[in-house]
């Protein structure tokens, strides 16, 4: 284990997290919020000074291996959560440090899922910082930390595939600086044109900045006690449209800057990702209109529409409370929510590639009963996929399940009812938000012991990092020198 | 398809069903039911003469393949359990012909999921043939048939093959008739035992024979409405030992028998099966005592082992309502209820040898990541498990969680709440019978629409076979000729 490289790699995103503050440290300024715009000048300053001294010097051996690199990842992200919740407690937004840390962890993860009980009375400065946290955590933290440090190229790509989502990484162009790079720039010119959007539509500057940053990173948080439910259809519309892009993979983006239609079309998740949305957004609008909750049929569609897009990209906005819905709307939102975005997007879930690989593999067994001569191999876009994808995805689905089921035994310690205690775990392994019961669009998760939530972060930073970064520091043998 | 094959193996079982209602024929004369006496006698000989009759021509052409012994065995356990249902609409105990076929697949699958709101006002003799379809079911029709009919031992492996339990299938001796034979013996010689240590205990005897059946076949239908609650401690806790006897490999009776003890205790999955029981049982007595369900320690740990007991073997007799007990023992019954019990045994679920293989598979992958030269295998019982094996077990989990998502989104068009239309999946998918919520122990299945009906039929067919079976059936190239 390289211990120096961890050491620079932490301190140098503790100097981009001071260069970070100063951004809700403007929004503070702007809105005449000085008690807050000093916590984070200091805040600022120290993470820059400290993160700058400590990176003054290189470390020797810059070699890093896959295990580094999935460990560097999670404790970066542990460590990342950790400063981020301090904005929160010194503000005296969430005295509670646990509280506040659950709050930032939601947010990098770009869970969404809320301590608080209000939002409406929070200081701009300290919304902006708990909005913006999503949109970091989104693209991702070390993604970030490769577009702008020098680093050698093999070594880069261990971070980069131990923070990526998806069953395979694929860099977009040789070097892994350039694809970090044009990763953000995209990133950044979806969020800039989703501004536009939504204030043109009439939103206040303010909310379509915030709101932008919690619908491109994926994440739910909003800054009023409504949610979405306060702003216009036409709002709501162009949030649909952004949400539904922000979980399709990004190449399908550069793809299409370098036009190349058809290389970003041939994407089978994709296509899957897309049908699905619409399909599933239908059957639950024919459900809920059915049912009376809503009367207007294209009102039905409109909103379960938005419901679908926001749970199977894990964003977790809601325009009405689905937790109301008919039992199969609900499920469906359910099981919608365990498949999640595609892979490479900001999406969370278990990723449509992977949920695929699994019904293609599945599919392989039966028709190996029925022709026994057949050549058991899984395709996606049209190749074969390597055999050992396949064992990781199948030994991933596994990890998924073992942690998902020890999960709920923890949490069912609280004794809450069924409903609550399993959806609350979907809500957070997948990153989504909001679950049915106690933890449905109108609760929040305030109530859980502390056991629970610690439990609930862990389930996050899992579900964000994909399982095995997280689970790569818990085996001792990690740290061995 | 060999369709002679399927037509000669569907008329032989019907003979042997015409065979089988002697025994309920029995009861009745014996209890004076003769109403029922004559149906009985009717269909015995109608079953016994039209299968005698159409196996006098036997096939040209024996050879059957994986694909055929497959379809055989889904479409013969279909055809039993539609043979099966007819006493119970002819004596006029069910006179709905679905609900009639739902308590039969429910009794041949062991799953015991009633659709009866009451039992005990039904004959003895229809009580009788009730928890003697668990009996029959437990060990497996297929089985019972190559017992007794001659067939050529390359062949028969395949039916052997698609109707036993587990990833991996051992034949325990060379031929299959000798195997089917000695499994048969030791299940006769356990259910035996049971209804001697029963009547012992001071049950009446209709009651210990027809207890037996459904606890040795881990079935779960009882004959009276209280069902174990109100037998005495003694007799409870008898049914406890042999449900556990009756979740374990049968192989390891086999090698018990035959004095080699070294191999029958160096099962890997048997251990983790016995230690998981009594670890799981420890920690639901110790919540369900802090919660003040039970008053009494030694009383709380005698339910618990019970429910536990009975839940991972999948039969599912009560002697408390589990479903009044705290959130984290209810979750830890619904998850034990997951894996299930030991391959080759007669208890359903996923099965502990899966789950492990899932286990080690996911350990593999995470240790490949720290020691990138490791050999990736998977170790059961101190041999390297087949990389095909592991693969077939992965595909397994896929196909089980699809089988689950798509069951769940249909009964949830009945509107019931998110734990009933949950846990009615997982009851009826893993043969256990009761769930939480209206299929509570106190609960049963006669509120469901016919379409979930029909949905958990299949999940019980899928869930006793296996999955492929029931799939294979529904793959148009597998009726090609």
């Amino acid at each position: 284990m390289n211990y120096s490289m961890i050491r620079f790699i932490l301190f140098r995103l503790l100097r981009i997290m001071g260069t970070l503050f100063t951004l809700p440290l403007i929004v503070a300024l702007v809105y005449k919020e000085y008690d807050s715009a000093i916590s984070f000048l200091i805040l600022a300053a120290v993470c820059f000074v400290v993160g700058t001294i400590f990176t003054i010097k290189k470390p020797a051996n810059r070699v890093i291996y896959a295990k580094e690199g999935f460990a560097i990842t999670a404790v970066a992200w542990i460590a990342v959560s950790m400063m981020g919740a301090v904005p929160f407690v010194i503000t005296g937004t969430i005295p509670n440090y646990i509280d506040a840390l659950f709050e930032t962890v939601s947010g990098f993860t770009t869970t969404g899922g809320s301590i608080l009980t209000t939002v409406d009375n929070i200081e701009k400065s300290v919304q902006f910082w708990r909005t913006f946290t999503h949109w970091i955590g989104g693209m991702g933290v070390l993604v970030f930390l490769l577009a702008v440090v020098p680093m050698a190229d093999g070594y880069s790509m261990h971070l980069m595939r131990a923070e990526s989502p998806g069953p395979v990484v694929g860099k977009i162009v040789p070097k892994v600086k350039d694809t970090a790079k044009i990763l953000y720039i995209i990133y950044f010119g979806i969020t800039v044109t989703e501004i536009v959007c939504l204030i043109i539509s009439g939103m206040p500057i303010y909310d379509a900045i915030t709101i932008s940053f919690s619908t491109v990173g994926t994440g739910g948080f909003a800054v009023r006690d409504t949610g979405m439910m306060g702003y216009s259809l036409v709002s709501q519309a162009i949030i649909i449209l952004f949400m539904a892009l922000c979980g399709i993979n990004f190449t399908v983006y550069y793809f299409l800057l370098n036009r190349k239609p058809k290389e970003a079309f041939a994407i089978d998740e994709v296509k899957f990702y897309l049908g699905t949305m619409l399909i599933s957004a239908g059957i639950i609008a024919f459900n809920v209109y059915r049912s009376g909750c809503v009367t207007d049929p294209r009102l039905a569609f409109h909103h379960s529409l938005f419901s679908v897009a926001s749970i199977m990209t894990t964003t977790g906005f809601c325009t009405l409370d689905f937790d109301t819905w008919p039992m199969l709307s609900k499920l469906m939102l359910v099981v919608l929510s365990l498949i999640g975005a595609c892979a490479g997007s900001t999406g969370g879930g278990f990723k449509f590639s992977r949920a695929l690989i699994v019904i293609r593999n599945a599919r392989n067994e039966l028709n190996f009963i029925v022709h026994p001569k057949a050549v058991k191999r899984v395709y996606m876009d049209g190749h074969s996929v390597e055999g050992t994808t396949v064992k990781s995805v199948t030994a991933y689905l596994g990890i998924y399940v073992i942690t998902f089921i020890a999960s709920t035994l923890i949490v069912a310690l609280d004794n809450f009812d069924f409903q609550t205690t399993v959806t609350s775990v979907v809500a957070t392994l997948n990153n989504i938000g909001p679950g049915l019961g106690m933890v449905g669009p109108t609760g929040n998760y305030s109530q859980f012991s502390y056991l629970s939530k610690l439990v609930l972060m862990f389930d996050m930073l899992a579900g964000r990092l994909e399982l095995l970064p997280i689970f790569v520091i818990l085996k001792p043998k990690t740290w061995r020198r």
